[in-house]
């Protein structure tokens, strides 16, 4: 990508910004949070409760990252205890939509997948 | 995921076996391994050269992995030199779909995001 808009974007080519947004949307915690954002704000404890497996420090370090890229809004109110919310930016809303998708079509499609088979045994260590 | 397929998968789940796959599919390489077999049967020199970044061994475990799962069709023909090929199978086909309009997603919107303004600047290094 070069300064003027002209030259395409392109995932493929290592160089490329659309390279590191994808990794970051892609991220392993970026995928959840970006679909637990989908429909609702939330607080960070509330996020950390809809997405099983994820640790406080990665958590944070994702919704950083996907605030940083424009895909998450961060509303902190100045009151005691403190209280934050996160939200997703319409950019956010738009790129969740595919995440969606995505994740909706492998829920769908599990049974005719050969894992289905092996019913999750070491699934949760991968 | 219990055997009977009346409980719905959810990635949300750490546990769920949808979960491993949104791993696979949406992990550093999957996601381009899966962009650039959608249009195309590939040898995996050509696949390297294709995906910008890819070490030699780590595309070798993401083949494994796709395939494994139902994604990725591999043929090797009995000839000399030995020639092997590539391919999504129907799964797979039907997942890059997915992956496709995300990616394609984050390449035309680009220029409206933060990280434009950057221009790649330290993206090559996440």
């Amino acid at each position: 990508m070069k300064q003027e808009n002209l030259q395409v974007a392109n995932v493929m080519s290592e160089m490329c910004p659309s390279r590191a947004l994808l990794n970051h949307v892609t991220s392993r915690w970026g995928v959840l949070v970006l679909l637990a954002l989908q429909s609702e704000t939330l607080r960070f404890s509330e996020l950390r409760q809809r997405i099983g497996g994820v640790s406080e420090r990665m958590l944070s370090k994702t919704l950083k990252t996907l605030e940083q890229d424009g895909f998450v809004r961060r509303r902190s109110f100045n009151v005691v205890p403190p209280h934050v919310e996160y939200s997703l930016t319409e950019h956010g809303k738009g790129v969740a939509v595919h995440v969606k998708a995505l994740a909706a079509w492998l829920e769908n499609t599990l049974p005719e997948l050969p894992i289905a088979g092996s019913l999750g045994a070491d699934t949760a260590r991968e």
